[in-house]
């Protein structure tokens, strides 16, 4: 049927409540009371405004939903059954089971789903991301609906996306808030305070629009002026919690609860009992994305022995990847050190400034490759560790996005630890399907940017501060998952693993075992995910199994840790002479400190020779 | 001398501001154009409102100042000189020079340094945290005085923080935001909208004063009422960048500079001169803390054989050591998941309930155990996430925290991913000076438990969802760094180790190889670093280096990584059979997805007879 009146708008209100209970309750989990406050707003929302070809998700003109609220994954999947798009069966026998795309929380397992959900604060913020495409790169009319719960507001996430998105004027997009009141374990902060939230909007440069959220003509005059706003929009609607069952209805101690089987069937009973109905909402218009057309490519090449930092080769190679058309920047306002401003200048149009706001930064980069794009974002190394829910939630996304994390190490002297990464490897590693590339020269910086923009899923590429001679010359392949033997001579006698500036300090241990007479084959470790297990085989078989790998990080979770675990796959154990950070460390040169870390050369040849008996 | 005029205090605004360019300068970095926006500020503030006896920074009652804008340390020192407890010849030859205590950013080294800063918008939450300690549990009157950026009014922490401070009436904090309208690339977001930011602060529900941060005047009676105000404040002050030297005042591209030698000259100049003034502000009044009396501490004890979820033990065990008076503790509105709330029932006046902000539930921490108390503050395991760049900073603040991670891995189930801890311990395994827990069953979690509130540092403590049996009897000991053979033989042929729910899977291996005639040592890993690696080395001379290592979180940077780096670092390689999460989980039943993951008790016990050739 085709919904025309509030009174039908209403009895798919009733069945989307009705479908989210007897859908937990089947499953025997999940959080049916948070659906039931927001089944009135998706109601309307579905019928009158989502501009939405439910049979074909990926045209590009749609409107978008999420659901920031993700654990109201029993409201979003009745929707779906509403639309028609999942069967009533596959919602009774499959939600929240083993192998099922009707999940716990939402996944883009389910083609009607851009995002993961279900860390909190975090839907809002994507959205954000989706309707700057929208706006600047697609240039199409489509809005982005973002339901949210109230106790999400709590997070300062929420507040990074509702400022970017007044700053970046998107008002394609509109926040739903459903203030019901309760979170898990009892009241919100601000309950029902509806003013409160509404001030905290208009602050942010948002409209607010204050509802009785279970008033359907109130929903649907509140939709139709943020269709119209100049601005985002926030509408902050009141409900309550158990909605339309009296027993559980404004009552604590029903979070995340599915109602046993007795009581589901009264209120079945009491929201007027099972419907079918599948409901047609309004299509977008038919609407083709702005093409951005693709220029060449044509990547910077450095003189060997130049001395070059790998950001600023990482910033010039974005720029030049840039020519690529659905390419874009993010920076989290340090660009003139992570020297994405390179990018800035050769494509304004594609950069989006996120001011220091690195939840935003990843999850903007998230929402942009909703549409397509091809997201690179940058900020110190150190900064991203702001960002680690978001990254891990990317995983869950299916996101394909790029990170450059700059500073990385003792290795950029006086600025003092805060402004070190000394995590990050581990932080990312641990990250399921990331690619992690440490390149040791501006070569091969350039050569891993460019193939980031190619790969899926989250790549993260680590820079180092300071200049250091281009090793590699400019045609040279770097395949990630590789690697590269620096140096060797058919009697190696040992194997020296750097990468980054410890690359440069192992060549240069290999230098002062030279002079004692001792060989040292050198290992560039630029990929360290996925890694180049064979080489690091080879080389244990042709030195001895006497390998040293220094890393400038701390000793869990990095480039050691990677190497031991490529051994340990390879059923090869080997023991390594692992130098890394193990202290915490202070201010002082870059020479100082690596030092005092213990990962210099000197400090490398001697640990070559203590694996050489001597 | 003892300052009294505003011509005084205008003098003392010039030696801050020449000083802060004389190190920085001396330093070859840093940020003085920072630190010379903020002089005026600093100036009036130290000489008549910072109730701070710089002779006793241990004295109870004295005022805090924290520098959130951490990059300013110039003049954070310059004070400190000022105060007359630097001098200048360490300002001049020791500012962010290896080994010393002037580091680029503040530090806990200093004795008038609570926290370190640097990561932008991490001092204002800290900040609350101490707050609270002042008003909730000492009882002094002292004032919290926190020097903010403009630009880090963009990370959303600073939000959360503001949002607490209001929710908990800290009248007795005071931010000051140095609105210099210049970030570290160019103009902020908000630039000298001070009214933006005013309405900003004002919904969030403290008191905003707009100033001009040069007038001596105005400074000084937005000092005085915000030390009257009855809800916290934040002084708006519009200021310019570099301010006193034209050649860089309120222009680009001095963020982060020093000046070279010769314009230094012109500054110092221009500011009229060096001057050596050491100033005189009021001191506390005498105050002594709130005592909280302990009791005794009566750990819960557990029948062996009955089955109770770690996450409860935990909860449980924190309430009974809550026995002593300064144990405080922290909710992320899960309480009723991490089993928290026992502890909010027995002790409330000394829980915090930071509702969903985790960010800021791990800077409250920070804030609290700068006034001596032991915080412990919980959430799932997989939102510790989104507060890691925190956790990273809380160790080089010396902070000593205790995190407690419940619903770890895929055992938690039918929730789906974004529930599921599978980087936590990657990720706080690679944080210095870390202890992570994760104990196995009620008894040891209980005992694991009490001891972190003994443990200096971040202790994480990872807690299961499900009921598993009670291993050990009420009176085991488990020290940390310990392990436990649950079972073991004269002649074990192969080890099978794990923590949590994985060693309830081994124990089942172990049966299942039994009836095969297999004999396996148990080793329950409870104590994940430090690791026990002697007990390690026994287990593996004793069954041949036959090792199976199963965990519930991805492969990099976990039980198995801790295992081959505690045998890597004892000089003994060991191949281990390594079984952890290696695809994306999705929904189901623990079971399905232990299976699915290849983490169950019947694949352990196939990798145990692949490792015995058969």
């Amino acid at each position: 049927m085709t919904v025309q009146t509030l009174d039908d708008i209403h009895e798919l209100a009733q069945q989307l409540r009705v479908d989210s209970i007897r859908c937990s309750t089947s499953a025997g989990s999940g959080h049916p009371t948070s659906s039931m406050s927001a089944a009135d707003m998706m109601a309307v929302l579905m019928t009158r405004h989502l501009r939405y070809d439910w049979q074909r998700p990926d045209n590009p003109a749609n409107d978008h939903l999420i659901f920031s609220k993700g654990h109201a994954s029993p409201l979003l999947y009745s929707m779906f059954k509403a639309a028609g798009v999942v069967s009533d069966e596959e919602l009774m026998t499959r939600y929240r089971r083993f192998g099922s795309r009707l999940e716990g929380h939402p996944t883009p397992i389910l083609p009607w789903v851009d995002v993961a959900t279900g860390s909190l604060g975090q839907g809002l913020p994507d959205g954000v991301g989706v309707a700057l495409a929208g706006r600047y790169l697609d240039e199409l009319p489509y809005r982005v609906w973002v339901l949210c719960g109230d106790s999400e507001t709590a997070e300062g996430s929420i507040w990074e996306a509702l400022d970017k998105a007044a700053f970046y004027h998107l008002r394609n997009l509109t926040a739903i808030v459903d203030v019901n009141r309760l979170g898990q374990r009892g009241p919100t902060e601000l309950k029902w305070d509806v003013d409160a939230y509404a001030k905290r909007v208009e602050a942010f440069g948002c409209h607010a629009i204050v509802i009785d959220g279970h008033d359907l003509g109130e929903i649907d005059k509140a939709l139709s002026h943020a269709a119209e706003a100049e601005q985002p929009t926030v509408i902050l609607a009141r409900t309550r919690k158990g909605r339309g069952f009296s027993d559980v209805e404004d009552r604590e101690g029903w979070h995340g609860r599915p109602l046993p089987q007795e009581m589901a069937e009264r209120a079945i009973l009491e929201l007027g009992g099972e419907r079918h109905v599948t409901v047609t909402g309004p299509l977008p218009e038919a609407g083709t994305p702005r093409a951005w057309p693709d220029g060449e490519v044509s990547l910077p090449r450095y003189e060997l022995g130049a001395k070059v930092p790998t950001r600023l080769a990482f910033g010039q190679a974005v720029a030049a990847v840039g020519a690529r058309g659905n390419v874009v920047a993010l920076d989290g306002e340090v660009d003139n050190s992570t020297h994405l401003e390179e990018f800035a200048k050769a494509h304004p149009e594609r950069y989006f400034e996120i001011y220091i706001a690195e939840q935003h930064l990843v999850a903007a980069a998230v929402g942009l490759q909703v549409r397509g794009y091809i997201p690179f974002a940058a900020t110190f190394a150190a900064f991203f560790t702001r960002a680690y829910d978001f990254i891990r939630m990317s995983d869950i996304s299916q996101a394909n996005i790029r990170l450059s994390g700059s500073h990385c190490g003792v290795e950029i002297g006086p600025d003092g630890p805060s402004q070190m990464a000394l995590e990050d490897l581990a932080m990312m590693r641990a990250v399921h399907g990331s690619t992690i590339l440490y390149p040791s020269d501006a070569t091969s910086a350039a050569h891993l940017t460019a193939q980031m923009a190619e790969r899926d899923g989250i790549v993260y590429i680590r820079t180092t501060r300071g200049a250091y001679p281009v090793l590699y010359g400019p045609d040279e392949a770097f395949p990630v998952g590789g690697s590269k033997v620096v140096r060797s001579s058919p009697d190696d006698q040992v194997t020296l693993i750097g990468a980054g500036v410890t690359l440069h300090n192992c060549l240069a241990a290999a230098d002062q075992l030279a002079g004692d007479g001792i060989r040292a084959r050198v290992v560039d470790l630029y990929s360290v995910k996925p890694i180049d297990t064979q080489a690091l085989l080879e080389a244990a078989a042709a030195t001895g199994d006497r390998i040293v790998v220094t890393e400038d990080h701390y000793p869990e979770g990095g480039l050691g840790s990677a190497v031991l675990d490529a051994f340990n796959d390879a059923g090869h154990p080997v023991h390594i002479s692992h130098l890394a950070v193990r202290d915490l460390p202070g201010s002082g040169t870059p020479a100082e400190l690596m030092e005092a870390a213990g990962i210099s050369a000197g400090q490398i040849a001697q640990a070559a020779r203590d694996l050489l008996g001597g």
